[in-house]
C-alpha cells in the first residue's frame, strides 16, 4: 500500500495551508498549462485519480462533463471533497492507486494532479487506466519532474556567477525518494522520462505532448517568486491518447 | 548556417582521438541501446544525418541495407569518410542540416548520432526528415540530453556527501550554449525534452521509445570511468515512427 501522508495531522495541516488548495485551481501556476492539454469535457466521463478536494473534479463538472469520478487515498482529502460538492454527478471513492481496479471501457478522460509519483508500479497503473478507457480517449496528467526528484538533496545550490541552480545525480537510480515536506519522510517514486513515457506507450498510449512546467513571463510580473522555476522544471504535464 | 566546427584544425585532431572515432560504433556506450532502437535494417534505404566518418553508415549497409546516403556539414568528415568506404550502395553529401532539403518519400529510415544539438531550428528539420519518409518509417536519432546541457557551467560538483553532481539551471531558458570542448566556443542549442517531443508529434512522428541512456554494470565494471553516468543523462535516444 501507498504511503498515506496525507492523513498525517502534521502534513494535513501544513497541505492545507499551500495556495493551490485554499485557492483551488487558480492558485496552481501551472494550471493554464494543464487546461491547454486537456479536450473538450462536455459530456465526458472523467476519472480524477488522486483528486484531492476535488477542486478539479468540480470545475470539469461545471464544464460540462457528464460524470467525474474522483479518488484518493486519504480520508481527510475525500472527506473534505465531500463537504464541499453537491452534485450528484460528482461521486469520491477511497483507495489505493497501487492496487485500483477500475471498470474497464468506462472513461473518455483519465485526469491526475501531482499524484503518481507517489506511486511505486507505474507500469501496472498505466495498463489498468488504459482498460479503463474508451478507445480514443485522453489521459492527462501531471508528475513532479524527474530532475527536481533525482537527487539525494533536492534544494537549490548556487553556480559561479550566484546564479540558483538546482543538483542532479542518481537520476537513473529509480525507485524510492525520501523528502521532507511538511513532516519527515514523505515516500516518492523517482522515474525517468523515459520510463514515464515508455510505459505509457507500452501500455498502448499514443504520447500527444509532453510540457516540463515554466512560469510565463507575465506569470513571474505577477509572482516574483515563480521565477526560480525558469532554472529547473519542477512538474512534467503529459498528455496521451488510447 | 551552422558553425563548422569540425573542419577547426584544432578540434578536429581533438575529435579524431576519441574513442568512439578510433574504435567506431564499439567505442560507444550508448551504441547497444541505440541498436535496440533500430528496425530490421534488411532492404532499407536508409539516411544517416550527422554521418560523421560513416562508422554507422557502413554498419547499417553491412546488416543488408539497400542504400545509404551520409550527410555532414563537415568536408573533413566526408572525404575521411568516402576514404574508409568502398560500397557503391553508400553515398556521402557534404550539406547544412539548416537547409538541408531531401527528396520527398525516398527513405525507410533516418538515422542521426549526437548532431541534432548543432542545429538552431529543429522544427524545420523534423518537418523536413518527416518528409523524406515512407509512411511507416522509422526516424531514431541520439542528441545531447538538455540535463547535460542546460547549466551555464555544465561540469561535475559534488553534494554535501561527496557525491558527483551536475548542475542544472536555465532549463526552460532555451536556445545557444558556448561549450569549451577541444576548442573555445563551440556552439549548441538547447531543448528541453518537451519542445524535442512536441516538434516531432507536431511534424506527424508518433513517439516509440524515449532512452535516457545509463551504462550498464557491466559496462560499468569494463569501463570504471562510466559509473559517473548513472548520475545525470549525457545522451537523449529517441525513436519515432512516420
Amino acid at each position: 500500500m501507498a504511503q498515506n501522508i496525507y492523513d498525517n495531522p502534521d502534513f494535513f495541516s501544513g497541505y492545507c495551508q499551500l495556495p493551490r488548495q485554499v485557492q483551488g485551481l487558480s492558485g496552481a501556476p501551472e494550471w493554464p498549462a494543464i487546461r491547454a492539454l486537456l479536450p473538450s469535457l462536455a459530456g465526458k466521463r472523467i476519472v480524477d485519480l488522486g483528486c484531492g478536494f476535488g477542486w478539479a473534479s468540480r470545475w470539469m463538472r461545471e464544464q460540462g462533463a457528464a460524470s467525474v469520478l474522483g479518488i484518493d487515498l486519504s480520508e481527510n482529502m475525500i472527506s473534505r471533497a465531500q463537504e464541499f460538492t453537491r452534485e450528484d454527478a460528482i461521486t469520491y471513492q477511497m483507495a489505493d492507486l497501487e492496487t485500483l481496479e477500475l471498470p474497464e471501457a468506462t472513461f473518455d478522460l483519465a485526469y491526475s494532479a501531482l499524484t503518481f509519483h507517489y506511486v511505486r508500479d507505474f507500469e501496472r497503473l498505466a495498463r489498468m487506466v488504459h482498460r479503463s478507457l474508451v478507445p480514443g480517449a485522453d489521459f492527462v496528467f501531471t508528475i513532479e519532474h524527474p530532475i527536481f526528484m533525482a537527487a539525494t538533496y533536492p534544494r537549490w545550490t548556487e553556480d559561479e556567477d550566484g546564479r540558483k541552480t538546482w543538483p542532479v545525480n542518481r537520476y537513473s537510480v529509480e525507485g524510492e525518494r525520501q523528502t521532507d515536506w511538511f513532516v519527515k519522510g514523505v515516500v516518492k517514486y523517482h522515474r525517468t522520462i523515459g520510463t514515464t513515457l515508455n510505459a505509457l506507450i507500452q501500455a498502448g498510449f499514443e504520447i500527444k505532448a509532453v510540457e516540463e512546467f515554466a512560469p510565463s513571463l507575465d506569470q513571474i510580473r505577477e509572482n516574483p517568486a515563480l521565477e526560480e522555476e525558469i532554472e529547473r522544471p519542477m512538474m512534467l504535464l503529459i498528455s496521451a491518447k488510447r
